[in-house]
């Protein structure tokens, strides 16, 4: 239940209104500015981060308008004068955006998204940016460390219950970004064409007269190629059932309490002496990406994962910023604390041994008399232009683009750095001094 | 952006339509039910938890509708049968619906919600009330906690950028609910009629040729009653100036960084000795209820809060399950483990002492055969009815109620269920055996 207008405009601190307000007024708004969204560290001790929502926010800002409903809000809520309202009612950003694509690594510094337009334009982007990498951000790390986790056996997200009904749908579409196989969740079947998956809760078996009859029900209407859910009484008692309803050809079983390593194999070796020796074991009940490596001896073929992946695993906010870095093509930083950032717009190199590993992020400064780094010959520049004069560039990448990207960035990380142990980020960043 | 058709009915997990199916199938789908929903655990050793989100969850089931853009994606991913379609197209939740109003507080195996049906309706719904549970009711534990922390100053909610766009907004009205003064959030103005603050951020004074220029702007457009931010440069220097360009009538001064306790000290001296003895300190930056605390001896005014607030400080969804209890008037629940339940329509009593300090919550079974327990004088009911044969009932509490509803609570927890460090709930939850 987003706007009724569609509008994503009042996405947006008040702060970011009166600001404009007063630089209309003072003739400043209308200076050049770059604001650069970055991270002043990895959560959590995290080896590294993965960017999300660059597609939803693109979208976002395409739909970042100011109409009757939302000029009347503001107007009565007497946020800005008459004048910044009419400024607001033909407002659309007609800047430039470049930034990291959608499943890429990153790490402390990287210029994860360069904005550049007038003040007035850029600033009031600041919230609705922000929202949407640090959410969709947030989720991305925790479901790449639950992926490699799984090592490469089927893992669903079915996480929509544990956190806002919108959040549960971004939260599906960059779980399958980072390579889950899919989500529970039927709106992001719709909005972003991921595929769904589900077939019975407990409730179902507790509604019938007893579990044979709710086996029997869901093996004729689903086949026998479904997933039976047999933890609702007693496990033995639920296999024997459901390979006596549905024939050794019984698709998977699901298991979602109790010490799942220690069922998955009593079921492994139940399911192989009923002959059911190509039913797949499906486990699910509060795991993350620890309890998922923890799993990797037992004989699990896939898992269900929820709330530590919609919450981000311990870490429910990916913590980036959005920074004025450049004024009129001066730089500028605050400088009262250690809060400190660094001034001027930077892009990024990220370098690589020629075994493909990746080795270091460099940062430099970009504009006049910045001098840029010297590539090697594996290296590569990390930014990519996502609008111009307000619009989408043509060609962005596509959400399988980005699953793909994500794998194989994955495998140009030192090993070290795909451990879950807390630790150091997998590579170092470094700022090129100009 | 949620779904263009307004409608939240796939805000749902694949499973459920699943089960509809099967259960359409064999006819079961028809038998009277009541789903509850409860939480096994406070997380984090919290000592209570807060519903929130009832008024949003009423709201959402009567948009819960399968218009033809759902209808079509069903059929087209395959989700169900034509038959189960044909039962979605005319669906619409006819049954009713009890629990505890927002802003109650509530314990271990409270029935927060009750919700009676046929499994066809009720089932459907069990993704969207967790959702929309679970996430409010994060937040508003959170949000009860510094505002207890902040013991009456202003408290300001500044999380927006840290959440999910949608997130955000509902994260702004449960703030509000719980206590917090106004919201950064515009949307929550617009939709909820919060109160919404800002003035400035650090890129407002960066843009500015010096911090005076950026302070005459701002109290030009704001007037003298406006917050100045004083930390971007030096904060002392930041003071004189902003004393300067505003007077000493100045509304208050704003801290982002630092020792904030020290940084407060030194200001309202500094304020003082300049004539400014009215105008006010607002801290800011990663505060959460534990800071908030802390700086009680402090000279600060009012506290802006963001990150802790959207995540819910640390338990970022509230746990909550829905249940299958009853079918056809017979207690039912899973067996098989430690997530064991307890079957049968429930409600809750809480009992007071004749001060008015609560004692226990007492869980008893309702129904034919069940006892009720005998109320003393000042104990009472917890359930309210929200909903009958599918519409919300008249004279819903507002907003305003809840508000009220929830300071009002706070004040009968024994007084160690108010401090911040971990232990067990407030309250015990007993109960009731029949």
């Amino acid at each position: 239940m987003s706007s009724p207008t569609g509008s994503t405009a009042l996405l947006t601190d008040h702060y970011e209104l009166t600001m404009l307000a007063s630089a209309l007024r003072d003739g400043t708004a209308h200076r050049e500015c770059t604001f650069e969204v970055f991270t002043r560290r990895l959560p959590n001790g995290r080896r590294y981060g993965v960017t999300g929502g660059i597609g939803r926010l693109l979208e976002a800002i395409e739909n970042f308008r100011f109409g009757e409903a939302e000029l009347a809000q503001l107007a009565s809520a007497k946020v800005v004068d008459a004048s910044t309202l009419e400024w607001l009612r033909d407002y659309r950003f007609t800047g430039h955006i470049d930034g990291y694509p959608e499943g890429e690594l990153f790490f402390p510094g990287s210029p994860l998204l360069t904005v550049r337009g007038t003040f007035a334009e850029a600033v009031v982007l600041e919230t609705l940016v922000l929202s949407i990498l640090n959410h969709d951000s947030a989720i991305a790390a925790a479901a790449a460390r639950m992926v490699s986790a799984a090592n490469g056996r089927r893992i669903i997200e079915m996480g929509s219950r544990r956190t806002h009904e919108e959040s549960a749908v971004a939260a599906a579409r960059i779980a399958y970004l980072c390579g889950f196989t899919a989500t529970s969740n039927l709106e992001a079947g719709r909005r972003y064409g991921i595929p769904t998956a589900g077939t019975a809760a407990h409730a179902f078996t507790l509604l019938h007269d007893s579990e044979r009859a709710a086996f029997e029900s869901q093996v004729a209407t689903l086949g026998t190629d479904t997933t039976l859910l047999v933890d609702t009484y007693d496990i033995t008692r639920g296999i024997q059932l459901a390979v006596e309803v549905a024939g050794t050809g019984l698709g998977a079983i699901r298991i979602d309490s109790g010490d799942v390593g220690v069922l998955a194999r009593q079921a492994r070796e139940q399911l192989d002496s009923l002959g059911a020796t190509n039913t797949r074991i499906v486990v699910s009940g509060d795991l993350d990406e620890y309890a998922i490596a923890a799993l990797r001896a037992e004989p699990v073929d896939g898992y269900g994962v929820g709330t530590s992946l919609v919450t981000g695993s311990g870490a429910p906010t990916a913590e980036m910023v959005y920074k004025l870095v450049e004024v009129e093509g001066r730089p500028v930083a605050k400088r009262s604390s250690r809060k400190e950032s660094r001034g001027g717009r930077k892009a990024a190199v990220r370098r690589y041994k020629a075994t493909g590993t990746a080795v270091e992020e460099v940062i430099f400064r970009m504009g006049p008399g910045a001098a840029e780094p010297v590539l090697g010959p594996h290296d590569r520049f990390l930014q990519i232009p996502l609008m111009r004069d307000g619009k989408r560039v043509d060609d962005l990448p596509s959400l399988e683009d980005d699953r793909q990207r994500l794998r194989h960035a994955l495998v140009t990380l030192p090993w070290e750095g795909l451990t879950l142990s807390h630790g150091e980020p997998a590579i170092p960043t470094v700022f090129h001094e100009t």
